[in-house]
């Protein structure tokens, strides 16, 4: 049998929780050369519009065009897409969509509002983005589930127009993803990418229209383009490196255990897979699967890099201990492959996404059982959620106060008001005691 | 009379577009200078903790303590502030936290999930954040108000521990502040401030616990240091200055509109006070009661600067000119002291806030009419929402496959696994269709 080199770590061991923090330890951001070209690119963007997209597109990407327009994919040309992919192809997108659109389709958020008894009525509106911007990235990247994810839950919700940019590095556009940018419905496509493409959207140009918010992954400079334009536009979440962990008792599948991790290492070469178990018969099982497995997978280098570099085989003491491992990890994906699993869930306190029994490979998760694949990664599940229908939905405060209403309230308010200094606040409000009409 | 300076911009002139822009150009991030000195900052605090606390408060703040312990605020200390400050104003404070409980309370959101016909279950779990960081600022800028509003939406949603820090500077402590987070239910109060409590609450020290989430606002320092940590733990919008907009009728009371705009005008001399009307004769009794009022007020020099350098009157053609410059601008507040205001709400669509009626003074709604005073500034409101219930709560995906239904989700995985060269993906699905048990 080959090596396979992987971390174990036991939860009985006195250094674990070092060990621990050791194997979370996220690296820190980009290095200042990035953020530097970055600033440099929004700057040449802002003040140039297209004629830098070009200069950029042509210096980066390696695209000639004599104008942005001619960057454009055309209506007829998406639409053309869809007879160009291999029919089987094409019925598993329409597929996924389908079901990632009944899914999502009950994360709608309402309006709502209460009258009180004096006739003050207050509530909230909700109102969807006018226009958002979807980066997918090029080259061997470019994932079409993505454009799925990314879409539909911006048009379940209303959103007035989307426009995606993707790079064509040489020239070369990929079908499946213009093919599932026409069944989500995709308003606008341009093939541009990186930090001019996201400047573009952030402020507009001649021809890039300027939208409310900027959704998908891309590259380090993709990332901090996000970042420097986040305030004059919305954002997502900057994504980091994918993770699993997968939580096994002792009558686990070890194969099913071992291919799963697989499919999370073969992401790239910073992608985290780790399994925890308190069975120690289990954890040397999966690790036997692994070394009968990975030779044979396509992207064996890669899976090896990454198992080898973040990977972890964890020994617990019991599930009380794998669970607070877990709530550790706040991992982005978790897959529960224990007796009962149902009964686990209440306990998990951070997570991206739950993944119920040995049935529900994330895998399967990833492309068509319904809910969202971008999720919060990197331990920020602790405070962040899936990508939903509520990022492309806003709310709006709603007071409507009555003279009777305005006549009670005003009074706390001035009180609070003068504690605070604010005096001119004070007498605004003592304005609606007089009532003088 | 006395002159009052504030600019006038006239819909129907050809410059008005650029002089909109103008008026609502943001200015640029921090300076490099700041974010260097942040940057600092908290590598000092990661690298040291509680000792580096405690040097930088005694060089920005003039306070010494021996240890971090000693900038605790005690339970018994936060309890004894109800009974030091004026029984009217605790009275006031109570009133508002209730009020503002009431309307927040309908913000809750509830867990969900369904099953599919062949037994597979998806949701969506909510679970509320473990630990939030609440950010108040010292000095005369310490209101009480933000206290309520930054915690009790957390305490709805379920939050385990709400920590504040609040810096003291010359050691001078706001007794009604103190009040306010003791009827809020904030769990522990230190008197730190700045980027350096921004870095404690992000990474932890000895004694400052580590957070997943921080709100509430800050000086520029402040707000760098919440950029930077963003990621690390969750953060709320950056505030900009605060901004009004006044949208009246031939009716409305002219002497009720300039109140409100000197209201919002007297928070510092960066807030932003907008007048817009269809009526050239409101326009001009808005100025003259402005002139009149401005001199007598307590901020007086504080509003003048304000309205001079950001204040507007606008006078529009007719109601859709009005409308679209609001939504251009998207403001913070909106007033709308015209005739049925109601039926104008639903085609407003980017406004943190709007008061709807002549009796819906700010004022009121920053203090106790319930909404939340925390609103997207700068034009944010095109994309974001009033801070909220929803802030602390978090979202988990929830996917629970049966045998029969992995089995047909399986096959549309695999293809589409396939299309984007995951092969580990495909064959993760693939073992799912094998049913080997």
């Amino acid at each position: 049998m080959t090596t396979l080199e992987i971390r174990r770590l036991n939860g009985a061991e006195p250094g674990f929780d070092q060990a621990l923090r050791d194997l979370l330890d996220r690296e820190d951001g980009p290095s200042a050369d990035v953020r530097e070209t970055v600033v440099d690119i929004i700057a040449q963007v802002r003040r140039q519009g297209d004629k830098a997209l070009l200069e950029l597109t042509r210096r980066l990407d390696a695209v000639e065009a004599r104008s942005v327009e001619d960057l454009r994919i055309s209506a007829e040309r998406l639409q053309q897409s869809l007879s160009a992919i291999d029919p089987d192809l094409r019925k598993a997108l329409e597929q996924a969509a389908d079901r990632v659109r009944s899914y999502h389709q009950r994360q709608v958020q309402h309006s709502w509002d209460y009258v009180e008894p004096n006739g003050t009525r207050l509530g909230q509106k909700i109102t969807p983005l006018d226009r958002v911007g979807i980066y997918v990235p090029g080259g061997k990247a470019a994932y079409p589930s993505s454009v799925l994810m990314n879409t539909i839950p911006a048009r379940i919700a209303g959103v007035g127009e989307v426009v995606m940019t993707v790079p064509t590095p040489g020239g070369e556009v990929n079908d499946t993803v213009l093919a599932a940018a026409a069944l989500a419905g995709v308003d606008q496509v341009f093939c541009i990418g990186g930090a001019q493409a996201v400047a573009a959207l952030a402020y507009g140009t001649e021809t890039i229209p300027r939208v409310d918010k900027i959704i998908g992954p891309g590259n380090a400079y993709v990332a901090v383009a996000k970042q420097l334009v986040f305030g004059q536009v919305g954002i997502d979440m900057i994504a980091g490196p994918s993770e699993v962990v997968v939580l096994c008792d002792g009558r686990a599948n070890a194969e099913w255990a071992a291919i799963d991790l697989c499919a999370q290492a073969e992401h790239d070469e910073r992608a985290q897979a780790i399994l925890i178990s308190m069975d120690a018969d289990v954890v040397e099982r999966v690790y036997a699967a692994l070394k009968v497995l990975v030779p044979d997978l396509e992207r064996a280098a890669g899976v090896r890099a990454a198992l080898a570099a973040q990977g972890a085989l964890i020994k617990v003491g019991d599930l009380d201990q794998a669970i607070d491992v877990v709530n550790r990890i706040a991992p982005e994906h978790l897959e529960l492959m224990i007796d009962n699993a149902d009964s686990v869930v209440d306990r998990i306190r951070h997570a991206g996404a739950i993944f119920i029994g040995p049935h529900s490979a994330e895998a399967l998760g990833d492309y068509c059982a319904g809910p969202n694949h971008v999720l919060p990664t990197s331990g920020t599940a602790r405070f962040s959620s899936p990508l939903g229908v509520y990022d492309f939905q806003k709310r709006t405060s709603l007071i409507q106060c009555s003279a009777h209403g305005a006549d009670e309230l005003a009074g706390t308010s001035a009180a609070l008001a003068r504690a605070e200094a604010l005096t001119a606040h004070a007498r605004s409000a003592e304005y609606r005691i007089k009532k003088p009409e």
